[in-house]
């Protein structure tokens, strides 16, 4: 671990060697932070030696959370109880990440967003800054599950734009873009882009209506 | 810890000083108990310093669990691995929680409830006696999903009154209240009170039919 | 442990005493292999002595998994961090598992499948070889949902006929069989069986149209 700042690590904690540490970032009971990738022989994720983790000043990874290697969380980032961050992930500064929540490899997140319990983001997201995904949202990144050599190179997650809300349960399908302060009801299964600062529900996802002026971010 | 009594803790658990065990408690591997919570600066939940975690007569925290501070679970509680139980939650006797579900802060729970693996109850909820939570359900407290000064005082979780059943993945909108004996099918999205005795399926979900009289418990 | 072969066991891991470990297995921090189960009184799992954990070659258990006793997973299997498999349960050659993702008890997975993060399969289940489970998917057992007499012996997990694929968030009802090489779109809530080579969507899921002939394993 690299640091010459006060820091506090539980004695079960696992930091691994070159992880870099800023000023009162605390690691809980049987967190582990900095380690590789052990990937599948058939996993899409990229193959290379990655950097260590970097755990901005204020930072907090909470009891039995993971962070990855090759990873960076901003300043005073929360990673909460049990959650899970992957590779060549960069996570902008106050971001929360409930308990339980994971964000996959090669995924960008904006400051101050928060992602909810148990919510799953997907490899290769984008969510901009204070985005809202609400306990256990589900986003997708492969039209082909897995199959045909033509997935390859077509496996593309959400793109989240500047304050939109996605509510919670609600699936978003590979490649949808949600637009700025756009606001998805609960169990909402989204299958195609939906525009800014509307809202919209059921299965498939339709437009119901504007998002209030009083909920905008402005 | 305090106690008297014989319990069974893993070499690898972490008890926090304080917390008060029951005869025949065991706290499996790697699990923490006791713990405080470490909150966001923009969390809703109320600060303040918390009580110990009690753990009632013949209560088991499995693998990798988490139980926090200020939270009381009955006798013969189970909670499964890798779950979490967070703090000022009140657990009546003989409730199972799944493997990896999670009741959020300041939630009731009544005796004899079973919440299935990867459930989800969200903070300020009532579950009464008797009530099944099936896997993977996910409930809401926040309409204005983290938006506006005139969410606080407003976030509400489901009121689940006794011996209804949610079925697989189904989803409670905020403050909703699901009836006595009621049933909610899988993957419903209940955007509505459900009247007590009633099946709703469907997103949004609508009432389909009486339970039959001999799934009752009268 | 039982092996005469160089295997690579994180100390913070636990392997209890007779879990057989093939050559080049990885079980990775905080891990714990060849647990008993820790039984509601309620539960419907069968009580029995169950035989040490089988674990092939080359497979690797990964951060913070569990993997129980009576449980025999074939070579090159991954279990991803944090995952969980429960007891009897008889996993192929090849299968991948998430991160998160959950097979409980007395459930069979064919070889190549792969069961990605955060998925939950229901007790009684059958996957056949060359499935794909997408993140999240939920699968459920039980009619009943834990209420009458009549539900013993009527607890049914779905049957995954090979290479189906079952998209993102998707509810399987109990019971359900996915024919061979069909695809489930995300979000669907199967009610009843699929056919083979069919694509199905909506709540409830509905016949869309065939699957591309360039999409079938053949």
């Amino acid at each position: 671990m690299i640091t010459d700042k006060p820091a506090e690590i539980a004695p079960s904690a696992v930091v691994y060697p070159g992880t870099v540490v800023g000023e009162g970032v605390k690691i809980l009971d049987g967190a582990v932070v900095g380690k590789q990738p052990a990937l599948s022989p058939r996993s899409t994720a990229k193959r290379e030696e990655l950097p260590p983790a970097e755990l901005g000043p204020g930072t907090i990874v909470s009891t039995g959370a993971i962070v990855f290697a090759g990873t960076r969380l901003g300043a005073r980032v929360i990673v909460g109880d049990q959650a899970c961050v992957r590779e060549r992930v960069k996570v902008g500064a106050a971001v929360v990440m409930g308990r339980g929540s994971l964000i996959e490899n090669d995924t960008t997140v904006g400051a101050l967003t928060k992602i909810q319990a148990d919510a799953y983001i997907t490899a290769y997201s984008t969510l901009e800054e204070h985005v809202f995904i609400a306990p256990c949202v589900v986003t997708t990144n492969d039209n082909w599950m897995g199959r045909t050599e033509q997935r390859f190179g077509n496996v593309e997650g959400p793109t989240i734009r500047r304050g939109a809300r996605v509510g919670g349960g609600a699936i978003l399908c590979p490649g949808v873009e949600i637009g700025e302060e756009a606001f998805v009801g609960a169990g909402a299964v989204v299958t195609k882009d939906v525009p800014p600062r509307v809202v919209v529900v059921g299965n498939p996802a339709r437009v119901l209506r504007d998002v209030p002026e009083d909920e905008l971010l402005g």
